[in-house]
């Protein structure tokens, strides 16, 4: 073949090559994300009940993370790192009211996500994707922050946890929104049953997923769902065809409906034949929460302690990315990743840059996920409570620099966030301070933070060699964003969202009485 | 058709099956038991850092039994009860030199399995079988003990623990046996580096296996193989090839080597073309040992304590039965099972009747493995420490009679069978007795039995209608065997076993001096 010949057929192979490229819509993306749901929950974890067969089939078509973590032990600061890839340190999900406080967005937070982070589907717009969240939103309730407000086009769901019921004339119940106006409230439209735990919320965030994803599908427009759904976060609840059928009781239930509905939109995916066209990532929140008892909270599986700490049993979660014929089946990937990955990993999927304007903590994992090589196997995990690094990982080490369970007054009237799992010197009922000599534990052959490497040996001296300058380089680069999550006010309550006028369901707010948030722990 | 025809057609038909069934071979049977594994060391049951992925695909490949259980947290009576079908209280693999006191055969006992007691390989001969074991024998060192008086045509491996090295003077080193002759002693003929923890003693395993598999393939003979390896058991080893390899340390390096060595003992039987008449399980003789520490002891997952205790990391096992074309794949089966059906369920693969002159406490599994129906949902667990029935599983409920971690004098000296796990009540360093009033656990929400469930409430009171009988009935009917491991004796240790004249091995005796054995926990 002549060199000019061979330039043509190449010119030509480029030139298909690019319109393939081009015909092909971006990939839809669905992050499944848990509430309170725990490593320990699922099967193909561990779970002694093995209830959760569609979990486990989905990791057994995809890519399993055991060394999954999120950005904080909490919701909403968790879930704001998620949707703007960076640690709620930098992104304002914190509070400076106190030292090392878990802070979120209870209904008189006057707080919320700021105008100057940038969000997934406010990115993924550039590619022409439209977005939705089903469930909990959680990071502000007023309508500067609502999800439509933040890049959303739709919207089904709740901006906080489903507490309840209230009093109304002194706290009014979660409403439940429709887009920007709300439909109901919680208790009253959307009944949570707390004798029987029954609801059929989880049903209809089902049926919401689905007809999003039909409805893109007919309109050939690539998709952002992100299913936020609550069932397993206190009040646990499961509709009527799942209650009483797990091993686990309630929760379990609650556990096995989740499982059932992620199996129903994965083979809607492919029965939609677009399941090679659709990312999709499960993970949950923060870790169970242990201090709900055994019949509301969760399982962290081997790990220590749960919610509200940073201990791996905090931290760790569960999680598994699909995506048929782009992510191989039955791979497990040691690669040590956090929920702030999903807003960068989202961004490579749909072919768009990061924003180039801030620090972003997430990776981009698609190297990871497409051809199973591991991206950057030094990446640091920070556990930070509120204003404090708590502990960093690095490969199997984990240093804490403070340790701190809760404090005494709560832990003796009966809080519990480590029920069954006290380690004199580590799980600590005082802001205890290590940074001069922090505990180290080597995650590998000790997950349940059970052994402090002995501060004397070789082994934690060179482990604290590698990690010290990493802690320096992470602190000195520092940029806090503004506390949100300090100020508290009645006055900013749902008493009247948007569309209350329309079906009667407005309340009167209070007079405006701002005061410092108190957060206990 | 009429009727003669017909009846010539049936009697065809029923000799033509008839002859089938004559010429198909008994199915080989083989027992993988571990030791001191725990249930959470396995990927598939949740160890985080997933590196079993031969044990896992054998799951993926046959059945997951996540309910299954060993007949003691310790390591004889739990052996002694595997091959005799019956609970050590029965079979007398037990003490009665103090109260619910953990016995097993160190090599100064000087008793061991009964003759009275009938073991499996006994029972397979009836239809031919040879078996072998390879790996820990102990149920008794002394001549008439050994694995060549009691059914088995083949033994490579040791009578005790690879504990050492001694100082022969005082005490010998552990006899290593080829069939009735010994061929050495671990930490001379076979090394265990300690401080590395290097030996090649589990690729020896591993090669008398498929040697013994491929003699028995030649001559056409059905086989029962008991492949007792004992890598996982302190000190841990593995060979140099799997060292430092896993995320674990050496623990997990031992237990990637088992792995593999599963994995290859699978893919032999495949390509010896007799996988579908060989009937394969998998299990360990205790829960974790977890006083080893990190380096030493594996993982229990989320249940409580470990190794010594009746809480569940003491007695729930990981355990997979694997037999293709016969067992469906990728079942997870929730039936109570224990090492003791594995007796029954043998003998049921083989067609042979049970010894119908004595109580056998194993259940024919045939019907879950084959049907996956389940058998007996009522049958109880017995968890038994010592002389003492310390606690009853029957269903999801388990009720604890009497409670005991260790003596508060050992737990100070620094031996923790709970370490990080300690539930004030339940883990008790005192005997505490409960017969009046048991501590009731539900294992499906609260499988870490951190949770007893109130004794006030009308399911406390519901749970203990249907316990007491059980217990009532069982405690009626048991004969108590005669108690094998009360009497210790330095005389009775391996200074001189069959074959240490033939390499130079023999060592003196000391005059005999018989003691009541102390049992500390």
């Amino acid at each position: 073949m002549g060199t000019e010949l061979l330039t043509l057929f190449c010119a030509l192979i480029c030139y298909s090559l690019a319109e393939i490229t081009e015909n092909v819509a971006p990939p839809n993306i669905v992050i499944m994300l848990m509430d309170d749901m725990g490593w320990g929950d699922l099967g193909v974890f561990g779970q002694p009940s093995k209830e959760t067969p569609y979990l486990d089939a989905m990791a057994a078509q995809g890519m399993l993370f055991p060394n999954f973590y999120t950005a904080n032990p909490l919701c909403s600061p968790s879930r704001a790192a998620l949707l703007t890839g960076r640690l709620p340190i930098r992104n304002g999900f914190y509070s400076t009211n106190a030292h090392a406080r878990n802070a979120y967005t209870p209904q008189e937070i006057v707080g919320g996500i700021s105008k100057e982070e940038i969000l997934l589907p406010s990115m993924l717009k550039k590619k022409g994707y439209i977005s939705k969240i089903i469930g909990k939103w959680h990071l502000g309730h007023r309508p500067q922050y609502l999800p439509l407000e933040n890049g959303f086009s739709e919207w089904f769901g709740s901006p906080n946890c489903h507490f309840g019921p209230y009093n109304v004339n002194v706290r009014p119940n979660i409403p439940v929104y429709n887009n920007s106006e709300m439909v109901g409230r919680y208790y009253e439209e959307f009944q949570i049953n707390k004798k029987t735990g029954e609801s059929n919320l989880t049903q209809i965030y089902l049926k919401e997923g689905l007809d999003f994803i039909r409805r893109q599908v007919d309109v050939r427009r690539p998709f952002f769902l992100y299913w936020a759904v609550d069932a397993t976060h206190g009040p646990v609840y499961a509709s009527s065809s799942f209650l009483g059928k797990s091993q686990r009781g309630r929760y379990g239930d609650a556990v096995m409906e989740l499982d059932y509905s992620v199996g129903v939109i994965l083979s809607s995916l492919r029965n939609l034949g677009i399941a090679s066209n659709t990312f999709v990532f499960f993970t949950s929140d923060n870790g169970a929460a242990l201090a709900s008892g055994a019949k509301e909270g969760g399982s962290n599986g081997p790990f220590l302690c749960g919610k509200e700490t940073t201990f791996e049993g905090g931290m760790r979660e569960p999680a598994i990315a699909w995506w048929p014929g782009h992510i191989k089946e039955g791979v497990v990937s040691y690669q040590l990743a956090t929920v702030m990955d999903l807003f960068t990993t989202s961004l490579a999927v749909a072919g768009i840059s990061p924003p180039d304007d801030r620090t972003l903590d997430g990776l981009d994992l698609t190297p990871v996920l497409l051809n199973g090589s591991s991206v950057s196997i030094n990446r640091p995990i920070f556990y930070y409570r509120g204003n404090e690094l708590m502990a960093v990982r690095l490969g199997l080490y984990k240093a804490h620099y403070w340790t701190w369970s809760n404090s005494w007054d709560e832990f003796k009237s009966g809080i519990n966030f480590c029920p069954g799992q006290e380690v004199p010197g580590v799980t600590t009922h005082e802001q205890e301070e290590h940074t001069l000599q922090p505990l180290i534990f080597h995650l590998g052959r000790d997950p349940g933070e059970k052994y402090p490497i002995n501060v004397l040996s070789q082994e934690y001296k060179d482990v604290l060699r590698s990690l010290s300058p990493v802690v320096e380089e992470h602190k000195k680069n520092l940029l806090p964003g503004i506390p949100q999550l300090n100020v508290c006010d009645f006055a900013v309550m749902n008493w009247a969202p948007a569309g209350c006028e329309k079906i009667g369901k407005c309340l009167k707010a209070p007079e405006s009485k701002p005061w410092k948030c108190e957060w206990p722990h």
